[in-house]
Parts: structure tokens; sequence; C-alpha cells
């Protein structure tokens, strides 16, 4: 897809045109002319690929791994990644994005580290592990989702004689390749055994549009670190509900969805990744949209199909598949289908390179960038 | 407290000073050197005076009212007025704040309008009447802090053969001296008479740290309607559970206290008010504090005292207080004291006027002010 | 204007209703339904007066106060404030705003004070004065603004043998009435008698889009002390001469305007006053309109007429004039007319009061409030 | 750095081992105790390498291109990019930041296009070509910064019969690794050929703290295209008279610097890069820093030398280099050296990542996040 001796705009070959190259590389210097359609294409052509990985293969082989590999000190973490085929040999599901099946077997303990990187976990199925924030036992259940913003101390531990695994979501390769991470071990084991029901972090911000009048400043990350399943049904069950009774809720026909947001400012859990939960009624399709930025979404519940760059794909409770940017995408629900999801998007709006285009409407958003 | 001849730098009595002073007045001028003791004094000196209202005499009052007085269209709303003795002949609790106790008869109806004004309102005891709030019926119940922000029409029907009183606050005496307000009338009946249990707003908006992917953008008032009591009462009984177990989540020892947030911005419920409830334990007593600007206080159970520029009144459950700017204040519980709190905070430090300060320890917030 | 006895929604006259009457006096009660229209009128109606003060006769009068008034402790400045006649007893031109001519004879300094109400100076004519803010000495000089936010110390020295008179704005109604205000004495004498051509701040600030990389954060109020004539000249002139081209540059047809900004917000330069400057061509007339909040103006050169509320008045240099909240108001230039205007346009906006209407087009805007 | 067998926390070889690696990469996974030191470092371990080019060799270099090299459609821009040696193959100067030098020949045009990455351009020295954004010819003179936020339509053009030089700063591996970008072809000449000494931006926008009340809301980029050396000189020429002064001015002793501001907020003036400009007087010494994120560095004026992680390399006029994140560095001064600055610091500040660590005094910024 480079530029090519004879395409319009490029130099005509010649010695001297060769010698100049050779300069050019001698002195670390590269021209604009032979790249720029590689490096500035009329729209984002990721080297991602829209994938699907079915859950049903990473809970084996995270068994598996249960099995053989130690997790402690050093082996911080038993986390396989989702290693998008279109980044190898890296183990990014996105650019931006790292999602991993985590593994923690009976009465395990996952050290504790903090990072600049942020990280949340999210629970298909299973219970039983508590996740230590900054000293908050925080219980695992499913339906879940549990937070770790950047500079947080956490561990887990499996409170129980039965293994548990969940998906991990972090900015990783985000802070790597911008190089802006930084790692500390912290405690062996985690510094609170204890398994409540509810952490503090939800005793003093889970009450809806309530907040301590003893914390009043605007927190970079969300300072709630659970999200209960309970109350993300609930509220997908009302949209669908008013969207019954004529009333505007949903994000398009039968199709809910609300965003995890931080209580103190009303904006995303975490300063890099955006938390959305959708629910589609059976025999919904949603509109194909095109969005700048990359995602991943875990179904959760029911079955249906995800429609990616015009391929079709049937996923079940469990699967994920990673949208690389600017990809085509609608969803179809056979039964009544339940998908979590998160993405960079906080990244592409606090950057100010939102667009997103509905090509069966021609429909562009916002307007103003097109 | 004006300035007077002889004071140092002001002038000397002469024919021709009196002749200026009449000049001034003719040409519709007025000196600052005879006022600015008044006009700027070394700290708000206020008019409004510390004032407590007795519940079991507004609601008798209101009562009578409710025999006498007919509600209606012309006549919009049966509210009575806490009048601030030092602001005569206004019916002004503060400068800015309007405090009022309304009283609907059984089956009564008071019809819809809408205004600039920003009000909300706040049961301290009884139930039966929904307000509409843009044709959403929100039930009000003990302990709810029902919300109208600006510009949204709203009428309230009593659903029931009880009559049913609570309180209204608004920020009318801002809004009028400073010439802000607009109101239109709307329908004469409620447009919508049904009396459902949760309204609308709560069935998209009251789910802890989630918010609708159909409703992004920052609301310049809270979109939830209602706050119930289950949940304010939760947040306080954790807060205090919380510091029994030795972690911070109290404003001070034995005093919890949560703000009513408006969830898309984690601010303040309406531009200018700011909405709290607070809850002492039995034999607490809270640090002193003066504070720039305005509140008004409701007891919501419990009894104690509070005590005002020195002077300890007791207080029971529905008695209402006024805080002026500046005045010191401290209140003490006798038994479990729960207390309703509305302020201009959001004024105040929209326009960058706040300054705390702690007599007993000499501590002046924010610290650059002073 | 207040209700009647027999106006629809008020009680029938009775002996009870009259015992109901006085118990709410007694008990510091106001009904509402007796003041509605007064206290929530359909659209502002303000006390305050469109009003026109004439320089010749202000200047005469500040002329008279400086032989007979002395300054100094005691009697801070020799400012003669506008008293708006429908604000009377007070010395207000606004329900927000004061605005004085001050006066400074030959060699007099008036003492440094802070307070927590914002300032600024603006210079009609004349020059010899430098105010000092914060010990940073800073000249005053026909055409310029030159800005004292809340709580910084600053006092005036005449470094002449003339007298010098500009005018005053600050937010003291607003601050007194709100109970907002705080006032400290400070030197006798100015801290740094000096007399540069530009002051320390406009070193430092005064360069366009650029600012110092040791002071990166946002402050409540304008770093920049001198906001200076030959700079708004210029981007009145520049605003002209690109409509002549045919570019946007103007507010509407003839009529360039500026609004004097912080440079680390590019918001107002105080937190509750708006500063701008007019230009109107010759023979330019502007839209009628009506704005939530209100404003005071003064002709800086040129004549023409301010209407107000349908009244055409004439005005020439230095004339001041007020337009309260919602006042309908257009400029007529004869010649080219140029006007200084400050507001309470933050205040109304932070509160999210804003509302402008202009009749002639029947806009209004912001559509949604409306 | 990887991980190896037998490094703590590795699991022990074995052949089941072997098959779940073998399914992991079948599955496209990957595990993440294998990877952590080199993805999760204790802090940022960058590919890119501090560097400096010679201005030079890189003038030489491109008049070479200038002369084999066509410019037009298809060629659109004769840049040749700084190319990090520590990102090979890309010619990326950091993993966020491109920089290239730019060659336009006598009369000579680069078309007009657009693209959603933000740009702008240095001039080290030269001149006789404006860059045209939006139809608004720009003047290019030596010591000038000129902006082309994202989505501008932009062209170049030399008006005159000399060639000239510059470099161009511009977020192009950001949005290219991240997929974020956009770009559309315009006009093959420039739409306006006017070759004015003030741009219309300037017209509109370059007074110091004055902006055009028809324009009043914040805007994501800097509204005004150039920023001009005499304004950058004097705002520096004042911080280092201001220090001699005796008064806070610079950065540290010695150390003037000013960041290029977007009018309308007072921030960037784009949204992922940052342009700052210092000035050292000779014989100064700057603090020894470490810092999150990328910067590319410009002597505009004298000599000196930049110390990269204990490395000392001497620069003059024109010599660039780059500071990877986190690169412990300082400047030192000969003569009085100007050097021109931008950095990725948006994205890091927007993202929450920023750090500061001054090793000499063990200093870390913001304190709560080490």
């Amino acid at each position: 897809m480079s530029a090519q001796p004879g395409d319009p705009g490029q130099p005509d070959p010649s010695p001297e045109l060769d010698r100049l190259y050779a300069d050019f590389e001698r002195n670390s210097m590269a021209p604009l002319w032979t790249q720029t359609n590689d490096l500035m294409p009329l729209a984002p052509r990721p080297s991602a690929v829209p994938f699907v990985w079915r859950w049903s293969e990473l809970l084996d082989i995270a068994r598996r791994a249960g099995d053989l590999v130690p997790v402690g000190r050093g082996g911080e973490r038993r986390a396989i990644g989702l290693a998008n085929p279109g980044l190898a040999p890296t183990a990014y599901a996105t650019p931006t994005l790292w999602c991993a099946i985590q593994w923690l077997g009976a009465f395990e303990t996952a050290p504790e580290h903090r990072h600049a990187q942020n990280a949340f976990r999210f629970v298909v199925e299973g219970e039983g592990v508590w996740t230590v924030v900054n000293g908050d036992p925080v219980r695992m259940s499913r339906g879940d989702l549990l937070l770790t913003p950047g500079w947080n101390f956490h561990g887990h531990h499996n409170d129980t004689d039965q293994p548990m695994a969940w998906i991990d979501g972090l900015d990783v390769p985000f802070a790597h390749d911008m190089d802006l991470g930084f790692f500390e071990f912290g405690s062996e084991r985690v510094t609170d055994e204890a398994s409540p029901h509810v952490s503090r972090s939800e005793r003093l911000w889970a009450h809806p549009g309530l907040t301590p009048l003893s914390s009043q400043e605007a927190q970079v990350a969300t300072p709630l670190g659970a999200y209960r399943w309970e109350h993300t049904d609930a509220a997908l069950r009302e949209q669908l509900a008013l969207e019954d009774e004529g009333h505007p809720a949903t994000v398009e026909q039968g199709h809910a969805a609300i965003k995890y947001t931080n209580p103190t400012t009303g904006g995303d859990v975490l300063p890099t990744m955006r938390c959305e939960f959708h629910r589609l009624r059976a025999g919904t399709r949603t509109a194909t949209r095109r969005e700048v930025g990359s995602s991943v979404w875990q179904v959760f519940a029911g079955s249906g199909a995800v429609v990616m760059d015009g391929e079709r794909r049937e996923v079940v409770t469990g699967d994920l598949f990673v949208l690389p940017s600017w990809t085509a995408w609608s969803l179809e629900a056979s039964d009544e289908l339940d998908l979590f999801r998160f993405s960079d998007a906080p990244i592409v709006e606090r950057l100010q390179f939102q667009r997103t285009y509905l090509p069966d409407t021609d429909r562009l958003f916002p307007g103003s960038r097109g």
C-alpha cells in the first residue's frame, strides 16, 4: 500500500535519488511522500482485526493453566490475554486495550501490586474471589464490574475451594506504547482477607445520587469499587419497560444500554476506558455503526450474532469479540442478548478525535467534523 | 453604623458640603465614604437573622389555610413562606432562599406551571401527593427529596382523602432581587394523574453509578426527580457503621452527611441550591463553623439543639431554622438527630466567594483567601 | 400589583382569614398566594430603572467633592456612586453592580485595602494615577481597563499635580445583599510608589496567546492587571476592516465588540462581572435585544443614542447609562460610537439563568429555555 | 528482558506446558506471566531513544530533496521525518510525535488537504511561504509558530524566488497507531494566493486578553493561526528582566519559558500537543527532570548542550533532539540559548498519567501519585 515509483507525486528513480534515500537512512530520516498513504489514510485502516474468541475454549485453556502455572510474586497474575492476530507478536486485543481471562484456584492468592495502568474485572460466571483494592475487599460475583483505577494497590484471593475465572480489562497497550506506565510491588498476601458481601467503597458510594459530604472533590477515577449486577439488570429492564410504555429510554428500538459512571463527575469510570452494558430484545438488529476507537465485547447472556465489516459471527454466553476502530458493526439478538463492552472512548473523546458514522442513513456525528 | 461627621476620613460639615450632598441626590448619586462601613463590612453582617420556626405551629397554621384558602389557577399554591424577621417586609428565609410549608387537601390539585426559578420539595411526614414534573408523576413520601429544576412544568395532586403538607425550597429571593425570573402557566389539571410508586426519572436514573447511554450530556440540573428516604437512610447508616469500624466516612466524629447530586455531573442537584442530609449520633456536638452563604435546616427526626451565634435553641422533628451567612453555628444531638439542609452554596462557590472558618481551631478555608 | 381579595385564586375575606393572616405575621410567615405576581412575574420586572447619567455633571460634582472631602484611612475612597432611582435608598446602579466616579487630587493617595468584592476601573479621560495591586503599580490612562479581583490589596496614588477621575465598577450590591463580603485594611501609603509605564502583570501576561510556563493553573480571576486602549482599539478596528473585506468578525453589521478575558481560562476577567467594549460605525443601529441580567455602559467616544424600553436618549462621551434585566435596548451611532460595558453576565450564566430575546425577529436564545 | 523458565513465579517446563503454550497461540491468546516485565515495567522503558539531529545535515538533505522530489497532488508534502532509531522501521520521532523538515522551492505550492491529525509549523530560519489555513493566508517567518488544528484545510505556497524550509510537528504516530486518522484532499492550488503580513485569524485573535464577542464558545483548538516571534521574544525578555528585578516570573533561575495557548480556553493550542518556548541565560544549567511523555526540541538560537540520561550532547541553532518518556534531561546554555519545544503533554495530562521527578532533590509531582 506504500507509494511506488511512478505513483503520482513520486520522484523519478535516479542514482541521485538512491543516494538521497541512503542519506535519509544514514541520518535517521524518512520521507513522508513514500508513506503518506499508510500513515495518513482516508479513514482508519487498523492493523487490529475484528475477531471472536470462544469462551468455552478460553475457559478450558485457563483451567489447564490453573494446573500448570503458579501464581505468586513474580508471576503476579495467571492471566491469559486475547492476542489480536493483526497485532502479533503483541498480546494486545486492540492498540489501546488489553483483555485477559484470569484464573484463580481454590484458596489461592494473587499478590498485591499497583500500577499506573487502569484496570477492571468483569465476571461472566462464578464467584468466591475477593479483589482487595487499597485494603478494601470487594466481592466478585456474576455480572459485577469491579474497578481498580491506576496506582491503587490490589490483589485477589479465592476464599473458596472452587476455582474462579473472570476477565480483566486494562489500558496496558496504550500505556506501554506511549511509555506511561509505572509499577510497584505490594504485599504478598492481600492486606485484608475478610470476605464481606459489600465493600467499603460501595457502602460509601453506591447510593443513587448521594455522595459523602466528606468527599466533595471530583476524582479522576471512580471511587466506587463495584457495580453490581442487580443494579445493572434493573436499569436495563426499566429502559425496556419504559420503551414499552412509549417513553424515550433506549439507544434505539429494542436496545437498552447503560454507561458505568464515576459518581464524582458523571463521566467515565476510568480516565482511559469506558464501560457499558447492553441488552437487546430477542429479534433486535442494531443499526450499523462505525466509530473512531476500539472496543472489546463479552456476551453475558443469551445468543445472537455480531456483524463486523460485513462478516456475521454467531456468539453465545462468554464469547468475546473485538471491534477495531472504524469497523462497521451491528448486533443481532436471537433471544434476549446481554453484552458487556469496554472501549477506549475516553481517549478518543478527551483528545477530540470522536466521529461516528451510520452508513444505512449516511449520518455523521459530530456534524462539524465532516 | 453609617459614617458620621467627625469620623476619620469624613469631610467637615459646611454649607458647601450640604450643597454637594444635595447635588448628589438631585443627580441620583451617592457618596461611598458615608456608607463604606455598611456596604463593605469587615465580614458579612446579614440583615437576615438566625431564626427557628416550630413545625407544630406551621402545621397548625397550614391546616387552617387549607380550610380557608382555595388552590387553583391564580392562587397557584397554598404555600406559606418562612419570613425572616430581619428581611421584613419580604417573605424571604434568607437573601437567596425561599422556604414554605405547602398544604394540599384531600383530592386537591395545584395546577401546572413552570418558572425559571429552581425548586424542590422535602417531606418530613405524610404521603399521598404526586408531583408531576414534565408529565412524570413523582410520589412524595416521608424523607423524600423531590426536584423541580427551573423551567420544568409541574403541578401537584393529592390522590387520597387525607391532606398532606411538605416544605418547598426555591431560589425565589435570589431570582427576584437579581431580576432573573420567568413564569408560564400550564395545564389546570396535572397532565398525568397516575400514581406510580416510582417515577420514570427514577427508573432511568436511580441506579448507583449507572446512566442511560441514550443520555450522555452533562445536564445543568439533575434529571433524577426523586431521592428516596431508603437510600438516604442507608447511606448515613453506612457512614456511621464505617466510622465504628475505624474507616474515614463521616464529616467529623459522630456526624454523617450526604450531598444530593446530579448524576450527570456529580455536582449539585440544582444550579443555585445545594441539598444535604445530616445525621448526628446521640451526644454529638459538631465543631462550630462560620460559612459564607445561607442555609435552611429542617429537623427530620430526633431532638437536639442548634447554637447560632452563641444562642442555643432546642429543636425537635419538623422544626426549621435559618443560618444567615457567616453565622457561627453548631449542632447538638440529644438522641440521634437527622436533619435536612439546603443552602445557596452553589451560588457562593460558582462565583468564588466561598470561605469557611472554624473558630475553635482558628482554621480558615480556603487558606489562600485569608 | 399584589393579589387582591376577589382576584382569581384568592380566598374570600372573613374574620377567620383575618385571624389566619395575623397568625402568619405573629409566626414570621407570609402566604405565597398574595404575592406570587410580584415575586414570580411572567418576565423580570426590575425595580431598577433604565437611567442616564451625564458625564459633565458627574465630573463637576466629583471636582467639588475633591475640594471638600478628604481621602485617607477611614474615608478610603473619594468615590460617588450612581444611585439607580428605582433602587433608592441604596446607591446601587443595578441589583448587582456598583458604579462610581472616583476623584483623586494632585499627589493624593487612596490607601491600600482589600475586599472579597471584585473591582475594576475604566478611564474615559485623563492620566497620572497608578493603582497598586498586590504591590504592582499599574498606570491608568485613557481607554484602559484596570483589574482588581477580590482579595487583592490595592491603593491608588496620583503621581502628578493634576487631579484625575475614572469610573470604578464593583459587585458590591451583589456581595452586600447576599452577605458575601470581607474587608481588610492595608498600608496607608501604596506599597510601591513607582510609576512604570507597564505593570509587572502586563510584562508577564500581556502577550497574545502566550502564558508563563511558571504559572499553568487556571485562575479564578485574570492575572492581567491592565488591558490597554491600544490593543482594544486595534482589535475593534480589525473587526470592522474584516467586515469590510467580507469576513465574519463583528457581532452584527457595523457593530464590532470584544470581551476582556482571563488569559488562564479564556473566560470572563472576574467571577461576577463581564467587561466588553463596543464600536459602532456611524449610522449603525443595533438590533433590539432583551437579556437577563443588568449592565452599565459608558460612552467612550463619539455620540449617538440608546433606546431603552422604547425611550430614546442621546448620549455623548463619558455619559453612563444602566440597562436593568430584560430591558429592550438598542444603540444608534451618530458618528462612530465607542462604548465600554460591564455586566453581571457571569452571575447569570454560571447560575444558568441566561436568556436573550430579539423582539424584531422573535428569536429566543437558548432555544431550550423557551 | 522477558520472563524465563526458572524465574520466580514462572511455571516449570513440561510437555503439558508446551502443549498449553501451543494452544495459547492456536487460539490467539498469550500469557501475561511471561511478559509482565516488558509490558508493565517499574517505570517507562521507551523503545524510542534520546537522539540529536543536526540542522546543517537536515537542511542539506532537504535541499537535495528539493531538487529531486516533486511536490503536488499525491506527493502532498516534501517533508522528511525524523526517524527515531529506536522506533525503526517507522519514521516516528517518538511514539506520539512526528517531526519533519519541509522544503518548498521557489514559487512552489503544496496542495490543500485536511486531516484529523493536528499539525503546526515552526520556522527556525527563512521566510517567503504562506500557509493557507481554511482559506486564511498565514505568513511564515523566523521564530513564528503556525497552527493547523485537525480537519482544517491547508496548503502552502512559496511567494518568492527562494526556497524555504521549516519544521512540521504532527500527532501522526499517535493517530496512526490508535487508528484515529481521517484525510481528505482539497484544492490543488491554495484557495487564497494573497500574501498579507498578518492573517485574518491574527487580526481577530492576537490581541492580549481580548476576544471577539462574536465568538464566545470555547474551541477545542486555538483559533489563532500564528504566534509571532516578536511576542514570544518580548515575553521571554520580560521574564528575565522581572527575575533580575527580584520578582517571580521564570521556571527556575535563569530559565524563562512560555506556553503557547488557545485564547478561548487558556489551555494548550492543540488537543494532543503542547508547544513551548524556552530561553536560558548564558551559563544556566536547568535542574534535571524526568517527565512522563515525550517531546521534541529545536534550538532556535545560541548554543549549549542537552544532557539526556547522563549523556551530554552539544547543540547549536537548528539542531533537533528528542526526549522519550522518563528520560532524565537537563539543558546547559553556553551563550543565551533559545529553544522551541513540543510535546504530547496534553495526551498525558488529559488521560491522567502525568508524573514528574526531580532526581537531584528527590521530589515527585504530583505527590499523590507516588
